[in-house]
């Protein structure tokens, strides 16, 4: 039999993040497509649409108007998953119907007054200003919220319901099932080695170099070896931040930089507004604020749906509701063709 | 302040075949949506299509020819995700590179020859033969396999990619993510109680009543406590088997008939063909054939995505896949509505 080759040959991989393995099938790339399509996203949206409740000046389904924003632009969720003030659910000892307590807050933040400046369009300078957004917001909402996370779901196929560029903050009381698997998987590697878990594989990674999409002094930029999504990957503080807010005024401008580059890469690779879920994780804040941290590496994750073109995209069902993820071509193919592509100039603009 | 109601305040609930918490918001049932619709999901095809590589006597791509199948056909597939024979990777003590082998084979299993013969509109006769082939493939893959996963995407937007209606069946020499943790939850709760954690389960439902979808002696089908997709439902043997090929004769009969009674109140509930992952789950197989399983009871899982009509879905994006599942509905409101609905007679008779 041939040996192993692992862009030819089935095997798993492991997320020492969460402890799951993925499985990589890269042979079944060939494999033809007679699936949905999805519409291709194409960013050809008016600057200003008065009929959309994220605009400047317009006034939303509640009544209250939007300012005449110029920049980013903050406000609470009109219809929040979860709310600050609710009664605490009864106590249960039942381990077949357990019921928590869950507080919370959620926001929406405007990136741009133009509903067609998504971030690859937007200048390094206007970026800047949401990240500087981000690290206000985390700022007020860390005293009190246990976990703040920022996210954006950007297009249709990622279930974005307004086009506008936003992304949202949901804050909790309770810490999420992801980031509190993943704090004890990282805790757990600190008290074995002695060392962050993600420190040390960005180190790893710029040592070889088989995964790297972007890399500068401060940020890496891998698609992870365990990726579950297709063109998934990871931005990963190289300076031991533990959150966003302790990132350094250069750095707060080089995250903005790889952010644009990043998001042009992405762009560039099907020609489209390219999907994604993203957001970032960090070390615990509220209460958890003072605890021991040193396990944690402030970094963000990209899960984008897309798999073969603009309209082909990788459906996380069946196999991987059942059993476990599968994916197709391998992470370092994948890193491959995201490197390749340029970050400098947008598609639109070729 | 009001006293705690489930259906009006947000709160936690725990899985406990997995350790993850799901958010229910319920008062967010109210919100607008202005995403992304899917196309209705209409069973109008033709009973035959001659370019549909699944129908009878069709030649399918790799130049094979379908039989003139009258029942169930089943066939190795052309693109699996698993292959029987591939060289093994190396050993890796890296904890952050850790590779490991996988072995298998996918195969798909056509349910009837008519095209537009979804479950729901098949005979429980019908059915009947299709749960005796699920048997018989798992007889001969559970010799060989530790994990036999029987599933069924359906629908376009559950990334099924062939209408006639199939199902398909991934067998692995490991043990996947999902079932190899429900084992050890369901391991760890037979230890400290003594009994099953599903038949507990079962029976507190069953005095509950709360979340009932479907009962008879042998079957239950609730939404259960901790659901995560809207209509999600859980279907639990009632006879403590552990396999889908414990089943007695009358067993297997009755399961036909309540997978007619369930797919017929889902496709109800919108008035279309209602999409869905299903699979069933039981005890593991292959060399731990014959370890002890006390803690498994056989079932099935549906994992429906839309929410408020044929059109509008839940995203399993952002949020969720950073932090946590989010639901709207409370599982005794959509367990409700599946209860009110038919389960005798289809829409399309209606
Ligand atoms: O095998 P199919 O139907 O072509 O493909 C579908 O089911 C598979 C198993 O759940 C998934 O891995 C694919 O993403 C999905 O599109
Ligand atoms: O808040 P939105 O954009 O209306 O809604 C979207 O994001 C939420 C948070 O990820 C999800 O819970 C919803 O399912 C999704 O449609």
């Amino acid at each position: 039999m041939a040996s192993f080759n692992p862009t030819e040959h089935q095997h798993l991989r492991y997320n020492p993040l969460n402890g799951l393995w993925i499985l990589v099938s890269p042979h079944r790339l060939l494999r033809p497509w007679a699936g949905q399509e999805e519409a291709t996203e194409i960013n050809d949206r008016p600057e200003f649409d008065p009929t959309n409740p994220l605009c400047p000046g317009v006034t939303r389904p509640n009544g209250q108007k939007n300012p005449q924003y110029t920049s980013t632009f903050v406000f609470t969720n009109d219809f929040p998953a979860l709310l600050e003030d609710v009664p605490e659910p009864p106590q249960s000892n039942d381990p077949l119907f357990q019921t928590a307590s869950a507080k919370g807050t959620c926001r929406v933040m405007c990136f741009h007054p133009k509903s067609n400046k998504t971030l690859p369009v937007m200048s390094v300078r206007e970026i800047r200003d949401v990240v500087d957004e981000w690290v206000n917001q985390f700022n007020e909402l860390s005293k009190k919220y246990l976990w703040v996370q920022i996210f954006e779901n950007k297009g249709q196929s990622m279930g974005c319901s307004n086009p506008h560029p936003h992304c949202q903050i949901w804050c909790s009381s309770f810490f999420p099932n992801e980031p509190r698997v993943k704090d004890s998987h990282m805790r757990e590697y600190y008290q074995k080695h002695g060392t962050a878990l993600l420190d040390d594989y960005a180190k790893r990674e710029l040592h070889q170099r088989e995964r790297i999409v972007i890399e500068n002094p401060d940020w890496l930029v891998v698609v992870p070896y365990w990726a579950s999504w297709p063109f998934e990957t990871m931005l990963i503080s190289r300076n031991q931040n533990k959150r966003i807010n302790d990132l350094t005024d250069s750095q707060k401008t080089s995250l903005a930089a790889v952010i644009k580059e990043l998001t042009i890469k992405y762009d560039n690779l099907f020609k489209c507004s390219f999907p994604y879920s993203m957001g970032f994780h960090g070390a615990p804040t509220g209460n958890l604020t003072d605890a021991n941290n040193s396990h944690w590496t402030f970094h963000a994750v990209y899960y984008p749906p897309l798999l073969r073109s603009a309209s082909v995209r990788k459906f996380m069902v069946g196999y991987e509701l059942l059993c476990q993820t599968q994916r197709d071509l391998t992470a370092e193919q994948a890193a491959k063709r995201l490197r390749e592509l340029s970050g400098t100039k947008h598609y639109s603009e070729m």
